[in-house]
Order: C-alpha cells, then structure tokens, then sequence
C-alpha cells in the first residue's frame, strides 16, 4: 500500500513521546497513576484549561473513556443522549449498554452535531416514568463526521444542558483536531467552562496511548479511580500516560500535530476538489469524507488505505473516510493526488 | 528511596521491547489488533504452548483480562470459584461483580493455592438452584503469596474439573516468574493442555503493557473479539501488543528475565533468612514475604520501597512484600542486604 | 369517570381466577413453582401447544419475563432487534440494557410490524465486529398498536431468523387478544413452531398478574430457573400462577375473554366511525386509536378514562387508546358512544 | 405429609386479604401503584412507623425487594457488608452481583447477626481504592436463624453506619415475627429512626405476595419507581398489593398473625425440648432448627415437611428447620409432637 490515510491510529508514537518513554523507563515509578508524571501533567493541564478544581484522570482508551465516564456520572436508571451517528452508539459492541445504560439517539444530520432542539423533545417523552431518565448529553468533538462546535454552539448546548439537569459529557478523541481547526473558536478552558467533563485524546493524535479525562464538575469527582481500576481502565504503569501527556502537552506539540493534520487533510480535500471529487462534508479537521463511484474502489484500493464510511447518495456510490496524522506529509498528499488524477 | 522492592511494574520496558516500539513506529499499522505483528506473535504463542487450535488475544492489563475472560466464558448465574486471597477477589474492585458474576471464596492457606477437595464442597452446596451455578475455577500461578502449582496439582485440578464441567482459567500476571521458578515442572504446552484458558503476563515482566490470553478451549473463541472490544480491552494500536509480546518471547526474553527476578528475589529471601528475618512463606518465584517487627519499619521506609502485605502472626508483626523484576541487580540485592544488617 | 378504557390492567381477575385461588389457598404448597399446579398446567401449555419438548416457565409480569428471556437466551455482547415502537425499547425505563444488552431499532410504520427486509440491512451493517452480534428478533403479538401477525408474515420471519442465526422471541402480553383476533390465523402450535419462545400473557387477559413463558427451543431452556430467581422473577408462592392459568386455560376461558375484549373494541371503533371519528390504525385487537382533536380532550376527560398514545398527524390533534378487556359491557360502549354522540 | 411446617409461604393468603381482594377487584383502579389502595397504605404505614417523611414503595416479592433497594442506593463501586449466612449472600442466585455489586461477607455465629466490632476491620481493610468501597450494612429480622435484634443492637449498629458513612438497610421479610417476638423489644418507628430504609414482608405473613419497603432516608427516594419498573418490580395491578397491605396493616391483622406464628412455633420448639431433641438455636420467632439425627430423617419424612438446613455439629446430624405461620393450628403442633414422641 503507497499512502495510508486509514486512520489516525495507524502510526506508533511521536518521536519526541517515544523518547520521553524511553528516558523515563528505568526511574522505578510508583504505579497506578500514583507517580509525579501524572500529578505534574494533571496540574499542567488544569492550568492550561484555566480550571483549578478538575480532576484529571488519565485513561488508556477511548470506548474505555466514554463508558468508563458514563458509568461513574450516572445512576442506573439514567440515559444518555447521543446522536445516532456517534461512536458510543455505533462502534463500541454496546459498551455503554454493557453497564447498564440505554443511549437515547439523536438522528442527525451528515455533520453529526446536536442542538438543544433536538434534545427538547426527548426530554418531553421521557418525562413518563416509563422511560429512562434522560441525565448525560454526549457530543464529540470532532465529530464522527469530522465537523466542529462553535463556541456559540457548544455554549447553546451549555446552558441548555443547565437549565435542565443534563450533564455535557465531550468525547474528545479527536479535540487536539478539533481545537486546531480553523473553524473551531473554542479553547481548552472553553471546555473546562461549558461542559462538565471533557477528554483530550492521546491515542489518534501521537500517543502510543491514551486519554486524558478533565472532570470539571466537582459532583462527578468522587471514587472515580475506583470505577476507573473496576472497569480495567486504570494502567498498572501509569506514568506511561503521564510522560506521554507531558510530552504532548508542555510545549505545544499536542496542538502543533494537530495543525499539521489538519493542513495534510485541508490540501487533500483541495486537491481532490480540484480534481472533480465529491465529499460528503467539508471538513476542517484531519477526516475527510469522499463520495465515489463503487467502480473506481479496486483501483483505490491499490493505491491507498483508506475506510469505507457509508453508502453514499446514489447506489452506485460509497462514501469513503481518508484520516491524517502527525506521520502524513506533504508529499504522501501530493503523491496521492498525482496518482488519484489519473484514475 | 534506595531501594526499590515495591513491585515488578515499576518499570517501564526492557531495552529490547523499547527498541522494538521505537523501530516499528512509523511503518503504518492497521489497528485494533488486525496487524502482522499480532498474528505473528499469536502463531508464535500457538508454537510455544504446542497447541495450534488456541486463540490467542492480546489486551492491556490483568484486570481486565480477568474479568473479561470470566464474563466471555460464562452465563449469567453462572459463578467463579477462586482463592479467597485471590487479586480477583480482593484487589479489583469488583470487577468480576461488574460482569455480574458472584466470586464463590475458597479459604486457602498462606500459599494460596486452591485443590479438588476444597471445591467438592461448593459443588455440593450449589446444586441447590437458589444458588449460582459454579462453573469456573480460577487460579493464579504464581499464586498471590508467590508461590506456585506443581504439575500434579494442576493435572488433579484439571482433571476435577473436567469431571465436574468446571472451566478451568488460570491467571498468569507472574506466569513468567512461576515457570521460570525451580519449584515449577510446568510448561507452556502443559498450560494449554492442562487449563480452558490462561494468560501469560507482559506487564510485569518487561512489557510496557500487555496479557496474552491463550484460550485453548474452542467453545470459548466464537466472538471474543466484540466481548473485548465492548469491554474496553482492544487496544487502538494493536500491534504495540504483537511488537512487544514478539520481542518477549521469539528469542527468551521472556523466560531470561523471568530466572533474573527469581533468581534476584532467592538471593534476597537467603540473605534476609541468614540476617535471621522470618519469612510468610518460603516463595520460589520473584516475590517474598518477610514478617516484620512493627517498630522497624521507620527504618525499612527509609531504606527501600515495599509495600505492606497483611498483619503478622503477633499483633506487633506486619507481613510485608519485597518484588523483584528484570531491572532489580544483584547490587540492589546486596547493598540493601549489607543495609539491612545494620539495623 | 363514567366509562374505563385506560388499558386491560384495571380490574383483578376473571371471577373464576379468584374462586381457584380461593379455593386452593389454604392447601399448602410447595413453594416457587415446584407445586403441582404448576407442573400440571405446564402439561396442559405443552398440549395446547402440540410442543412436548416445550419447557413452561411462569414469571410474574411483562417487562420481567421480556428482560428474563432475552437475559437467558444471549451472550453479553449480542443485540435484540426490534421495533422502535415496542414496549422493551420505549416502555421499560431501559429494562433490556439493564441486563447489559443494546436494542436495535427497527424503524416501523403504525402498524409496528417488522419484516425480514427491515432486517436484512442491520444484519449487514453488524458483520462488522465494532458493534454488537445481532442474535435475537423480538416481536409482540398483538403489537404496541394492536395489529397482528398473519401465519404468512410469522412463518416468513421465522425462516429468515432460522437462515441467518437469529433466534426469534415473541412478546404474548396481549397473545388472547391477538389469537383470538379474526385478522389473525395463528395458534399456539404455530407460535411453538415459528418461535424459540413466546409468551401467554395472563396480566391482560383476567389474571391478577402472570405471563406464561413458553421455552419451544431445548437450547435455550437449561437452567432457566437460576436466572428466573437471580432477576426476581420467581414468585415464593408460585402455585398461585400455576392454579389462575389452569384456570384460564384449561375450559378456554383465556380465549373467551379474549374474544369478548376484542368484540367490545371492535364495537366502540365501529361506533366511533359511524361518528366521524378518525382512527390512526383499523385495529382487530382489543385496543383502539382515534385520533381527537386537542379541543375534545377536556370532555373526554370528563367521561372516560384513556391513554394519551402520541401526537397526531397535525399539531392540534393527538392519538389516544381506549382498551377493553374481560369487564368491559356492551353497555358501557353503547353508553360511551352514546354519550361521545353529544360533542 | 400430615404436618407443613416447610416454610411460612406454603399457604395463599389470610381469608380477610383474599376477601379484600375479591371484593375490590372489579372497581377498575390505575396501575402500576398509582391507585388509592396504594396511596392511602402508604399514608398508613408512614403513620405505623411515625415517619412522615418515608416514601413506601410496594414490591413483589423479597429477592427483587434486596437487589432492587440495593441497586437504587448505591454507585457500582460500592459494596454490600453482608452476614455470610445472609439470605443475599447465598439464597438469590448472586442477585446482588447482577446489578453489579460486591456482598462483603461478615463471618456470622449461628444467630446471624452482625455488630459494629465485626464490620470495623472490613472498613479498614476497605480504605484501599483497590477494593470495593463498603456502602451499606444489609441486616434482616428476624435473621436467617430466625434469632432477633434488639433496640440495644440495632442502635448501635445504626450509630456505627452514621459515623462511617453506611447506610443501614433491613431485610424485613420476616419483620412480623420479628417485631412480634417477645425478645424484641423493636418497633416500626425504631426501625424508620435507625434504619435507612427497611421492608414490612407481606409474602411470609398471610399474603398473597408483597413487601412494602419504608425508605425513611429522603436521599434514597428520588427516582426509585424508574428503577423498580427497570428491574420488573413494579406489579401492572399495583392496586394488589396496596389493598393486602391495608388488609393486613390496619387493623393489626399482621402482627397478629405473627404473634399466632410465633406462639406455634414456640410451642413446637418446647414440646420438642421435652422431647428431649436438640436446637441450633433458641428461637424466638417462627422459624426452629433441631438438630436430628440422620437415622431418624425417613421417619420425620413421612411425618412432615421440613428443610434440610445445614450439616449438623456431628457428622451423622442434620440441623433441619421447621417454620408455623398464620395457617399453623395447636392441633397441627400437638399431633405433631404426639407422633414424634414414638420415634
């Protein structure tokens, strides 16, 4: 395979994390998160999300974040609200469902994104004791389909969340994209502000491994590395993910991967809109969404890696998701895009 | 601190695993375990264990293995039979009840080793349909006191529970340490004939992370990889797992630091008998149990890193830890020996 | 309130039921379910439904016995389709996940009906091993909204849930009613046939409480009561289900009512008609659906007592249900209709 | 079998419970507990226990009473201290853990109670995060010995769970015979002032089925019809059990009855005493254990019915348990005692 835009997981570690897990492995650490990394890395980020109060807990995988947060903020008669295209919905074998409680979907739109009119209506129908009680709105950002909340947006969904007893839990295996999009206006401390926990996410942009959960809401702090070692969730290496974050976090690399993402993804898409392609969104962050004629996959699947995504508008159509990274360069694009013109 | 004795997941990597993370980083990995390296590194496992029909899973930590394992092979009433002083009893915050399944407690002795005899009567008890339903046995080799099963043993535990329609699953964090120990005539192969499933431990032996569970029986392969999945267990980057558990075993490692912590912990459990300390148990494996007068442990906190295991036999006694691994030397051993004598 | 309609779990039981309890109370019993009773009226659903190999288990209600079974019947990481309107995805406060399983939706029309075309696609979609198996279909006869399943559309389900390794459940809350509906053509032998295991409910058809879980497939049968007993389900007195549904079932009583309810529904919708009354489907159950005019509820309120069912086709106006059942007169339907003439 | 003393739900109900029953059942009433029978005993019971701030929530049976009251109050990570002879520890098919708790067994003496003293190390041992957080003291009166409680004991179990954060919860399936025993010197009121929540068992004092469970703590309220009806413990004819608790509540039927259960059981266990047999224990209430020689069991099995309880303090003796309830007549005794006084 010549270019590989599967995913963003497709690639190991930074070399600078790499590095840091290197120089670091023979000091002997305390396990279990217990070790000065991940207390240095927890203040270092709740000093860049201006938020003193968070408690931050480091995790090691994303379906193991989402349901890991939902388990410890809910009680078991309480949903989750979600929309019907997101991750814990539709690509995590049920794991929310596994402890216990029912996601309540939100159909959207090709963007992925939820509004506080979508969810009024849930919130109506579930007034009935019959039904579970809706408690957690879950968005992602970026979204399964690549696009981000404005701060307008997220703020709408804020106080909306507020105002009815709802807590806002952000999946954010993909927020280093996301903030470093050029249609995001949202920050850090944006997140610490708006919802109630958040998670920055190692795994698809440079970490070997690893999520960063930010719970501002002091409510939902209690107990959680309980919940956290109880659904597997806690590393017995633990400074493994407090290194990594550290490595990300303290000089800017974690956003300046994002960026370069981002860019790698922006002149893809520029290209294959130049040549006559079809996209299905107009993403600004590192996943971009082509429609093509089903014809055109073998030669495709010659040249690239890549991920079918849906069926697309017309039968003979696929929607398919091409991901950057930190590893993506320039000339993989150009490269790609040279090849791509003459099929 | 001096000294540190605390655990073997102290550590990060051994240089050999780093190396092998560090060179393969940035060839391009598909995910979640769909990798050469995983399918290698399984083969591989499959040769080592002489047993071609196992599946073999890669997943982050021992918790999770456990209780993943356990809620993969049994139904609902279904209950697990296991040492009262068991880590899955007593150290994971009831992970296994978090799949639902009841612990059934078998009392042991200091050595923490589970027999037929000891389980006939649970059998008996719960054939009472008000009850749950026994159907697994779990053990651990080594054994949570360190030590470890003969080949007698577990031939007697495996054949009882044959009889008896007892899964049989073994634990194996310190599967290393327990096989490489003199006191062990056991071996891979006999695992994997001997037991339903077992799992050799990466994590605390040399591996950043990382179990290999091998499930020989084949009425317990079909779907695991959803079950992992949903519970969190599927690592995004896969490969890092095959890459790791590859450099561990293709060449020995494994087993070469496995006989360095044993042979490390032997040297510190003769040397603290010859400085006249009384010991729990007289481990064969790379953790030992020295009972310490309570008044001196001010000092030992000076000196070295231990953890506190259980109450002595006297009131003014406390059982103490001391865990040897691949990065411990034999100057570690002695210095802190020589120390020791002086107080 | 003048004229009850609310729903067929408004009044005890059949005057029969109560003289059988009333006559067996003081006999002495053994007790959860191992009396006689049970065993015989077991013997008495095997007959009626020509299914030797059946196992009987008596639950206590609806949401119990549909959590109950589909707990017994499916491994932790297996999914259930079914309607979006069935009473398991939206009347249950989540009763399905709370055993840990995810409900597939089926979006369907008024009818709540679902076909093997509507699942083919989730099939499709669930081959990937990121969400959950789909393993189960579950269906209700009478549906949420009344209609029925013809012998056709049972056994086309039942061939596609048999090609494609999906065991089918049906949900018999409200079976009596459907039975003995002249839209439907099926009996209890085809049900037995066409089924892994229904359910003769008892709640909705004039015993005090009760579902008869008819188990047709022996692989799904094997320790049925440990899980019936872990989830609550087994009543201490169990006789007591044992005698109301040999009373129900052994002189046709069950069917009787049923075709009395029935009758008294389809001569309330026939009147309403003749009315000008508009209804969301042409029921053959014994619930029914008009559609009224947002302006009417006030009076309505006032005569009878109903259920709001949802929003109707234009804003201003809502679909309601009125239920009949064993106690329901001719004369409380010509009353009603008589008076609802007035407004 | 000529004389039942097999257990205290072998009869149906007490003739004025049934007569309430039949008298009430074509009234046509709401569901689900929200009739007036429900509300107006709620009110009543609120007034037996001089605790106006009690919800009472009327359930089914005792099992779903343990796991549904259990469930509602805690978080997953917290756990049960529990008797280890306690009903939930080994007679509900692991209910508990199916909601995904740990019980925390306390090592009990043949009267099955537990104290402050014994649950204090299970705290200490517990501050570790790496085990389950203990939550909540689960007790029953009578105990499974049918031993009682005094205020003494119970004051000062409630002082000890208020000083360390437990909450105190009482299986009270037995509470008639308990409360009606002359050692205990309890009533309803203690229990709402010590207690967090406890439940008046319907089911083993003259009714058909029922518990009706008293949270006094207002903490403990919210939400719980979601859960009950989640895990299919809301009866669709709530109006059931409200009219057997008015039946059995207001004219002091229940304690009555108990008193009449306790008297027979006392004059049973004297007789026997003159018999020269020998008790487990000296029960108080209606449940007596003899411990029988195993030689003499064929004979009692013509006799009588009984339960073989546990293994006796020789070798060849069972302890075996004798329960009188509401329908047990002094003839029933005498006649009994008249024939085990020829073997």
């Amino acid at each position: 395979m010549k270019y590989l835009f599967r995913n963003d997981y497709s690639f190991g570690a930074h070399p600078k994390v790499l590095t840091a897990l290197a120089e670091t492995s023979m000091e002997g650490n305390t396990g279990y998160g217990e070790d000065g990394y991940c207390k240095r890395c927890a203040d270092l980020i709740r000093g860049l999300c201006n938020c003193p109060q968070a408690d931050v807990q480091f995790l090691i995988g994303g379906t193991q974040t989402n349901f890991t947060a939902i388990a410890a903020f809910l009680r078991p008669w309480e949903g989750v609200i979600a929309a019907d295209s997101s991750h814990i919905n539709g690509h995590e074998v049920g794991a929310v469902e596994a402890t216990g409680h029912k996601i309540l979907p939100v159909p959207t739109g090709p963007d992925g994104k939820i509004t506080p009119e979508q969810i009024a209506p849930i919130l109506e129908r579930h007034k009935d004791p019959h039904l579970v009680k809706p408690r957690l709105v879950e968005i992602a950002d970026a979204t399964e389909s690549g696009m981000v909340y404005t701060k307008a947006e997220l703020t709408a969904l804020s106080q909306f969340c507020r105002e009815h007893d709802l807590l806002l839990f952000l999946d954010g295996a993909r927020l280093g994209s996301a903030l470093a999009s050029p249609a995001s206006d949202l920050t850090l401390p944006d997140l610490a502000e708006l919802t109630d926990a958040f998670y920055i996410g190692g795994t698809k942009n440079g970490a070997l491994m690893g999520e960063a959960l930010v719970i501002a809401n002091p409510a939902l702090q209690p107990d959680f590395f309980r919940i956290k070692k109880r659904l597997g969730a806690v590393l017995a290496k633990g400074w493994l993910l407090g290194v990594q974050f550290e490595a990300l976090l303290q000089d800017g690399l974690y956003f300046e991967m994002a960026r370069h993402a981002n860019a790698m993804a922006a002149r893809l898409q520029t290209g294959l809109k130049a040549l006559g392609w079809t996209l299905m969104v107009d993403s600004p962050t590192n996943q971009i969404f082509p429609v093509i004629p089903n014809t055109r996959k073998s030669a495709l699947d010659q040249l690239c890696a890549y991920e079918d995504w849906c069926p697309g508008p017309t039968p003979d159509t696929t929607v398919i998701r091409f991901v950057t990274c930190f590893a993506t360069t320039a000339e993989d694009v150009d490269g790609f895009l040279a090849a791509a013109a003459k099929f």
